[in-house]
């Protein structure tokens, strides 16, 4: 049987949500959708098969013809949906973040501990793209020996005029702390942020730089640029004692013209994590049902606020964050 | 409703098949399985989930519980059973070569042809490569100009002792006579093919290399080496006139380690062409019930062959020959 | 004590040599320069530091103050300069082609032969260049068996309205088949010429494609396209019994910028191969005064003559044309 | 009339540079050598043609066959050795560091500007090398704006067991603070030291992390990792406002081979600076007669120690400490 998933939020990333799921995605159908715009909500329904269409989040979540929910919605609705839906005892895809801050992510993780099972997953695709399964796997292999350090890198074409450097920190590169912590299999633990201060001013994506410790002692650095013009790059190098493992990015060719030799980037992050919001959405249709549950936790979610938080901290203050983190709750062991 | 897909046939190939149907194709079950060995058929159909497993393969053909037919069985089993299919009036997607002779591929040509409608489709699956598609849509976009040269690798690790340069022409490389008609847009009209005779002997997947004209004046130029040993390789440049555009294979990451900077090759074509078996399955199920057709047709088929028998002779007589087709059934144009 | 190089024709490639003897080669001085155009003579002498200038090609040959001569003049004054070398008991390194037909290059063989001593190098500078000597070092290496095939791509961006497809072969395919023969240490026996032609008619520079064989069993396939566009690219692969061996032009640095990763190709020959002409400068002069020789020989130039020719007649007739050489003379065995 | 260059020093670095000098650099002769073992003096004289042997240093910087000196004896003789040749009036070419502190250096400066001519050069070589000049050459052209960051990595398969962190930054990294200080035209004014710290203990080659702020406002970004066994790797991408421009080591071949398509690397610093050394010695010999002086000044020298110094104290205490430098004299503007 299909597995009928409610849609909260069909803006641009929810409604490429509700298309993988509807036409590359075997097990799952589009059982309802809710937008704030009731106009694009009908469009995203009309388009991807949904059965139905809700004018409120809540009452979808509840509804019967409903077994699952994707959180979509903006990041300030994230916390209650996701509660919504463990009241509810169905499973939840949220978008990260969780919540914006750690301590209403607290408030997730005692729902989730008290209902006695995972019904949470956000939506840190990376741990699906097949660069970064790759990577691990190569890790695992001991091959290479122990991490020592893990080198990443964020750029996009373009900051909106909206953005600054609290949130390179806070919504760019809580991508590289949950990948970071899942690629090294440990929490991180202290956090410092740098800032290049070009004499001709900044931009709303002026870069930041963040080095950060883990608790088995390796150095995460991160290099998040939102304005860096050529191109959607996201990079990463895992320095072993042996060696190294470097993520590529998917090329499908190369063109020689006008004396350059160049592979294109993509402007925008949907060509380079196609295949993980793809495998991530299979993985979580593929666990419901299976008393299983894949890829982040809520834990997951929590810690990576967590160190956004310290990030902050440390852009404010111009110095080292320790990053402290609360018990884990026995569930996500 | 899902498309109930008859499997006919599940060596490697056709339980591969099966599984992308059964796990990555929404829109598809597996309706029916048979294999000429029924314990194979019966453990492919529970771990995909098919309704019955046949000990026929026409009356799998015939069952009304099967809605479209995919033929994976031995070669010489294509033809009849394709024709099978298209006397029930079902859509088939028949693994290549659609027979091992042209002569034999008009008998199918004849009678889709008097069915009136397109039931057939060949696997010839690098057409729904991301690599070749995007190739083409280079070729489309006019910024390099017209194709003048069209140069193919196709490199697998050890031929089977069984192998010889007459399967390098009718077995590999129609793989590539099928991508060349595709991405020329044109047929192939004349073929020259030439041996390299290492003075130490040859192996059972010794380099053949061709070079073909098309319709349209381009080179076609192939190298078939089967035993090249280092890992499963293909690769394709066009060459147009203000620049060229290369495949590049999906690679995930690169590995530094003991003095080389590296990336995987892998050991068959499964790793390599995993997209494009997928997304044609995906296209061949999609157009199921739209009275559409995708990818290879019957009379792709046929030109494939047509142009192996010629490329036969040439191997046989060390001499271009010239590549001459039958009159083109409009239901092709 | 420097050798005192003579040179003459001071053109692109002439004046390049001098500058490169005059900057780069320790060991060598310009003793003297002869050009048609005596203000150009003049000028290159002034910037090099040469101690004259002659208003005759023969005298500067003849002249005492003139150790060793560089021949850079039009082609078809190639032989009779060198055969005056020769004369003097002059070393000489004659820009190919020796001569414009093997039968003229003959004469200069029974000239040097006659001498009794190795004097003449033709200026076939890609043995120098360290891709193409890396390359060999691979083969002799063992580690990959054999070599079956060898691929070479000639691209240049744009060829003069005078060249056509016999240039191609006589002009350009020769440091092919010179390199060629180098690589596998032996000589090419075959030649197919092969043409694309498209419908809208044809460049100058447009391609051809020649498929070789040698006299131990190798296929050598090369494409020369000078009308090219995308800029200046030479190409090899050597494949072997157990891997493949292939050409990295020098670069530098690459680019991201414009959705482009990119990095450069050069507009001309010079930037690739700067260092095979100053390693071949530097080899030929110390050569001199050792007994020894460097580089290409006579024997090398006429054999690499001998070939175009064949090539020239498989390119007007269409077919495969035998390649037949003279007895080698012992003084190059 | 060639430079006669007096070597002091012939272990590893001296007699590299000897034999550049006598084989490859136009202009110069081995004039003398000293070394403190009088037979490998004796041998490196030898085979480079040197005219004399000398028992001591001071005595070979003062005889009158002695145009200029290149020093490359132990780091703690530098000083000395290049105020001896100040005092004589001489240029000298002295292997980094000038000093092993700062205010050593500063004896150096004052001795050469009291001079009041250029006569010291340091040996930091990555200034002539192609790679890093065609990245400078990229910045200055402005198409990429200005720059923003620079990431540098440097690795070395493995440190010898009295290495330590210490002599990462103060040995290894001042390469790096002075190849950015040239690439970004400014002088380093802070500098935070980062240690990964693994489980299992740590290599006399473990890595170290700095994170560097210029005078005009970028970030530089530095690894270090001594042990890093795969290969010498030097890296370096600068960051700019519009793209990016990123090293490429030298590499003339790849190789396909056991599943892997590699390039290699070499297991030192002399392949991938081979060309660097060679054009900072014809620069400097090209300087002398001149007046003029090439590559990194004592200034230079001495700004690279103070960043040096900076960054142990940093390593020391954990914590980001500001770079003071002394008063430029005027010499160096």
């Amino acid at each position: 049987m299909s597995v009928r998933v409610g849609i909260i939020g069909v803006g641009v990333m929810g409604s490429d949500h509700a298309r993988i799921l509807a036409t590359q995605v075997p097990g799952a159908t589009i059982g309802a959708i809710y937008d704030a715009d009731p106009a694009r909500a009908r469009s995203i329904a009309d388009e991807t098969g949904a059965a139905k269409v809700f004018a409120d989040a809540v009452a979808l979540i509840q509804d019967a013809a409903v077994d699952a929910v994707l959180v979509a919605s903006p990041d300030q609705t994230h916390k209650d949906l996701t509660l919504a839906a463990i009241a509810a005892g169905k499973p939840v895809l949220c978008e990260k973040p969780l919540a914006p801050t750690p301590g209403e992510c607290l408030e997730v993780l005692a729902a989730e501990a008290k209902s006695g099972r995972r019904l949470v997953q956000i939506g840190y695709m990376r741990r699906f793209d097949p660069s970064y399964a790759e990577m691990k796997a190569g890790l695992r292999s001991g091959r290479l020996g122990s991490a020592l350090m893990f080198h990443c890198i964020h750029r996009n074409v373009a900051a909106p005029s909206w953005f600054d450097s609290k949130m390179a920190v806070s919504n760019s590169a809580v991508h590289e702390f949950d990948i970071a912590r899942w690629m090294l299999d440990a929490e991180l633990t202290g956090i410092s942020v740098f800032r290049p201060k070009p004499a001709k001013g900044s931009s709303p994506g002026a870069p930041v730089y963040l080095v950060l410790e883990s608790a088995t002692g390796q150095l995460v650095t991160i290099e998040v640029f939102n304005d860096a013009a050529y191109g959607y790059d996201v990079r990463g190098e895992l320095v072993c004692e042996k060696g190294t493992i470097a993520l590529r990015a998917p090329l499908r060719t190369e063109t020689n013209a006008e004396l350059i030799q160049g592979t294109a980037y993509p402007v925008d992050w949907r060509p380079r994590f196609a295949d993980a919001y793809r495998l991530q959405a299979q993985a979580w249709i593929n666990s419901i049902g299976h008393g299983g549950s894949a890829g982040a936790s809520a834990w997951d979610g929590y810690a990576a606020s967590a160190v956004a938080e310290a990030g902050l901290l440390s852009l404010a203050e111009g110095r080292r964050v320790a990053i402290e983190l609360a018990d884990q709750p026995a569930l996500y062991r």
